[in-house]
């Protein structure tokens, strides 16, 4: 969905993008304020963002997805409840502490939607609480209910992009995309990062609209627009417990013609979930996986998130290494698992247009390696940067030097259906990231 | 299996205990050769070791297990045929090029068989071949011809130590265990590493007995220690398209008493696949996770793999950081995609014996963090050395300092079923070695 030809030269040039896409739909505010605060379970000092997102008023058109992980953060489960309620005002969020399994976290989150709903004007219900970070810990309540008039007093009816900022955790950069649609828009904004294997829905994902589009079309279009977006992205393969995607409509613009919205929706979001993955933890390559031919999209999705979460793959092509012998191990090893009946001299694999695998026999020769290495150098976004103390690694930039990707195309010879997993690479930055998140 | 107070001050040390090990059953002989080659696909000159490991006569009794990968490699549908035969008389192994996918390679394998068998005076079909190593590569068969005889001339039947090797690839050391039985003995030897989570077998495992099992016997009872040691194990979940156990029995030592035998072999299995994870690429840490109360044996072994599998948790326990969240998350990304009927409120999960969740909540505090922390850092293997060169992390031993394992439980309160498995954690040294596995 995101252009390969998109690219930005340095941070400014990013940052002068996103204001381009960030303008709020009409009929929306948005605010944040930050704490400092100290977790009960680990006693230093940390920091956190609270962040409203307000309508002018409460609606009835809104739709939500949320994860399908069995332990569903506090969050999700008054989520779920909200979505049988008539109308919703706001959006509550937080970062740091996803406010999963702690205790009294379902009460904790009530309060917050509570004094949210004091400081706006509407009812409790009319709240949805949203939370990302450490599991396990419990959320501060009483400095988030403190920080919230803060928030209310900032909130501006123009730019999505302070709130993009604010709910990040080890996000690089903010992620904002827009798309216009008749004679509105719909803008959305999304936290991504790690712990991204989607099930129904990705980490927190906040889509804005001012378009009139009812409740019943608005959660159709959702259910239709997360399939091939964030449901077809991986960074690790870990789901995670608070995925989330929320879309608001504050009905101030005339309804477009049927289709054009899901339509705008699902590019919208497939632009989204490739930025989530492009500002994976530690991702130098974006790697898409086409897998055509397989006999349901269920099938080809399972194919195609099996390459893009092979470990051994994802370390090849950090180090632009085209060792093709591991997406045909990763292929092999899902459908010999699954009893699918591929046949190998069927099977035809491809990668930056380059056939690797066709007949049963792997077709490499030098030359073919060297153009192999040279699309993978292409889409490569920084290249590892000696850690100062030795084993520390941290990205050298913030920003995303391009939209380019590695390219696999995977042909299973079986039936008619297709689908493309955005998946990402394995590297130093990843383990960093994660071998001490919370110190 | 392993014995979590084996301790090795240094390389000679455990080099004795290997020595102490090795010694080949009655009835085998083994012999070994290097040589250099040049691939055809990247042409820079190679290393390559043939491995002979021979009866002194051929016998009916034989047992193997091969992997489930879609796209097996020559030897291995080689292999499946020589199942049905009479008898085998001899294993021919070679590592570096796993010959899978590669053009002629049923046909290269089979040359090397024929010129096996004529160097040891048995027919080729007597000959089971086996290579491990890059997929897609062609098998140097004129340089492996070339080397058989000096192999041949170099059998021996005192040690298998040679052969394990020989054989090795990443690995750092060479993984040997026996057991005594009756009047006889069970010898095994392992080559992992990497791409290493089996479906029905591991990589390459040679296990040879001089007791008198017939090969019904002998086959019933590799199926039963196959289950609970290879494939119950995990380093990466890459299933590899070599994967091999063989159990050969030469027949020159007395029928032991019925149950011995298998109770022994799946003593020695267990070993040895938990060897080969200690060995797996960049692994500091083995992770035992243990799963009580599953409905079934099958879905204990999912959850406990699954969360052997989270990128997310294995960095935490390489970075000695209880960030018990994410095996949290990892057993509800299960669950949720899976189905499973959990009740959050009655599962319990404990890290190094401690208690970390219970009753739908986790139980954290500064004083248990400290344990977790320590209990993570007694089984680590070794610590990040800084990169000469920034980057390129080598780990700085090459043998295991101890057989201790980070331990996790999740009891899932569902039913009568559990489960080990072992897994490891995600290095540097990890993404290391296979960011550029081929240079």
């Amino acid at each position: 969905m995101s252009s390969p030809t998109l690219t930005f030269a340095d941070r400014a040039a990013h940052r002068a993008w996103l204001e381009s896409q960030a303008g709020l739909p009409a009929g929306f505010r948005v605010g944040t304020a930050s704490l400092e605060f100290v977790p009960v379970e680990v006693p230093k000092p940390s920091r956190l963002n609270v962040t409203l997102i307000a309508l002018d008023r409460p609606t009835p058109a809104f739709a939500a997805k949320f994860t399908r992980n069995a332990f569903p953060g506090a969050p999700v489960i008054i989520g779920r409840r909200r979505l049988e309620g008539p109308t919703l005002g706001a959006i509550v969020v937080n970062n740091k502490v996803s406010n999963v399994c702690a205790p009294g976290g379902v009460e904790a989150a009530e309060r917050v939607c509570a004094e949210t709903a004091r400081a706006l004007g509407i009812a409790a219900e009319e709240v949805l609480p949203s939370s990302t970070g450490v599991i396990g810990w419990r959320l501060p309540v009483d400095a988030i209910v403190e920080a919230l008039p803060r928030a209310a007093a900032a909130l501006q009816p123009r730019s999505v992009l302070s709130a993009a900022e604010a709910i990040m955790t080890t996000d690089l950069f903010p992620k904002v995309r827009r798309v216009e649609v008749g004679e509105g828009s719909i803008v959305g904004i999304a936290k991504g990062a790690g712990m991204i294997e989607p099930n129904l829905a990705t980490m927190l994902v906040y889509l804005l609209t001012d378009l009139d589009v009812p409740r019943a079309a608005l959660r159709a279009a959702l259910d239709e627009a997360v399939e091939p977006s964030f449901n077809s992205i991986t960074v690790d393969s870990d789901t995670s417990t608070s995925d989330t995607v929320v879309l608001l409509s504050s009905r101030r613009r005339a309804t477009p013609p049927a289709g054009e919205f899901a339509d705008a929706l699902a590019r919208l979001c497939g632009a989204l979930a490739e930025d989530v993955v492009r500002n994976g933890e530690g991702v130098h390559h974006v790697v898409r996986v086409t897998v055509t031919r397989g006999r349901t999209y269920d099938e080809a999705r399972g194919v195609a998130k099996a390459v893009a979460n092979s470990p051994l793959l994802k370390a090849a092509v950090n180090g632009n290494d085209p060792n093709v012998g591991r997406l045909l191990c990763a292929v092999g090893k899902h459908a010999g698992a699954l009893g699918l009946p591929l046949d190998p001299a069927k099977v035809r694999m491809k990668v930056g247009g380059e056939v690797v695998l066709e007949a049963g026999a792997m077709r490499l020769d030098p030359e073919k390696e060297r153009r192999l290495v040279a699309h993978m150098k292409a889409a490569e976004l920084y290249a590892s940067v000696a850690a100062a103390d030795g084993v520390t690694f941290k990205p050298p930039i913030d920003f995303p030097a391009h939209a380019r990707r590695v390219e696999i195309e995977i042909d299973l010879a079986m039936g008619p259906s297709s689908c493309a997993v955005v998946g990402a690479d394995l590297s130093h930055e990843y383990v960093t990231e994660n071998a001490d998140y919370r110190s």
